[in-house]
């Protein structure tokens, strides 16, 4: 059987990881592929539920949802990962457990992020009714080395897809819409 | 696509879950059905890590591999699990939210199990140098409705395996070997 792919979606709050990974399941769906898409928030009602936003929860998120990639990859299934995943340690640990594995940087500035702040996140950081606040009161590592990078205050959807399927089928590809 | 179904084996420690899922395992991937193992002991190395054997532990592992089959199988992939799986509640809650649940009933009288110990688990038990060992300081509900009961003891690892493909596959199979 063909293994699966893992195309993983990091970056801030706010920074359109969410939106990302929608399109591209959807896109990836469309063309026969049989995948499932990870989102952070899904993520703490499921096999997450019992971890907070301490590092070391954080930590064990991720390692749950890298064992999640490679059980289903190795049933042939693409996972597409909406995650904040904020430090580098975490995102190098994936490259080298995650035999198939494209890193996207959803990247936004902070100051745009905030300005979203779809859900409140930020502003219950600022008001401190949340502790633990990436990009606020926690670190969000800049990524060193992820295989494309989004700018999502200024690229269109389309646009972003694009950049991430050319890579992932190493440019084999184009999109026609 | 063809969802999955969840085989489901419960017991005692050394009632026999392992070998009994690894044969009817074994027996699915020959027939071409992709299908994956989860067995106690690995889990509790991967999405299970952090948990222990209070009541309320062994509760939210089960929920967990609960997710993992409902995943599993929507996408077609079937799942054998070998887990004690010590409470009725949670055998009433797989039947309700597993959509193609079989329960499997690895029954073994208490002194066999404790005779043959795979793990060294009842002795532990017995000195007190591990908490919470079901059938000893723990508790096991006889299951209330399991779909098959095989005996351990004194059924043949391929007569357990037959009866529980008989009902699984609604007895339209014959087994040959």
């Amino acid at each position: 059987m063909t293994k699966g792919k893992t195309i993983w979606i990091l970056g801030l709050p706010s920074s359109g990881k969410t939106t990302l990974g929608r399109e591209l399941f959807e896109d990836l769906k469309i063309w026969g592929w049989d995948v499932e898409h990870f989102d952070g928030d899904d993520l703490r009602t499921t096999i997450c539920k019992n971890l907070g936003f301490t590092r070391k929860d954080r930590i064990e998120n991720v390692r749950r949802v890298r064992y999640m990639c490679n059980l289903l990859n190795s049933h042939g299934i693409w996972v597409v990962v909406s995650f904040i995943t904020p430090y580098q340690e975490m995102r190098d640990k994936n490259r080298k457990f995650i035999e198939d594995y494209t890193e996207i940087w959803a990247n936004a500035p902070l100051e745009v992020c905030i300005k979203r702040d779809t859900k409140g996140i930020y502003n219950k950081g600022k008001d401190g009714s949340i502790e633990f606040v990436t990009g606020i009161s926690d670190d969000f590592d800049n990524p060193k080395n992820s295989d494309v990078i989004c700018y999502t205050d200024r690229e269109g959807i389309d646009e972003s897809v694009e950049k991430i399927l050319r890579v992932v089928f190493k440019n084999r590809y184009k999109l026609s819409k």
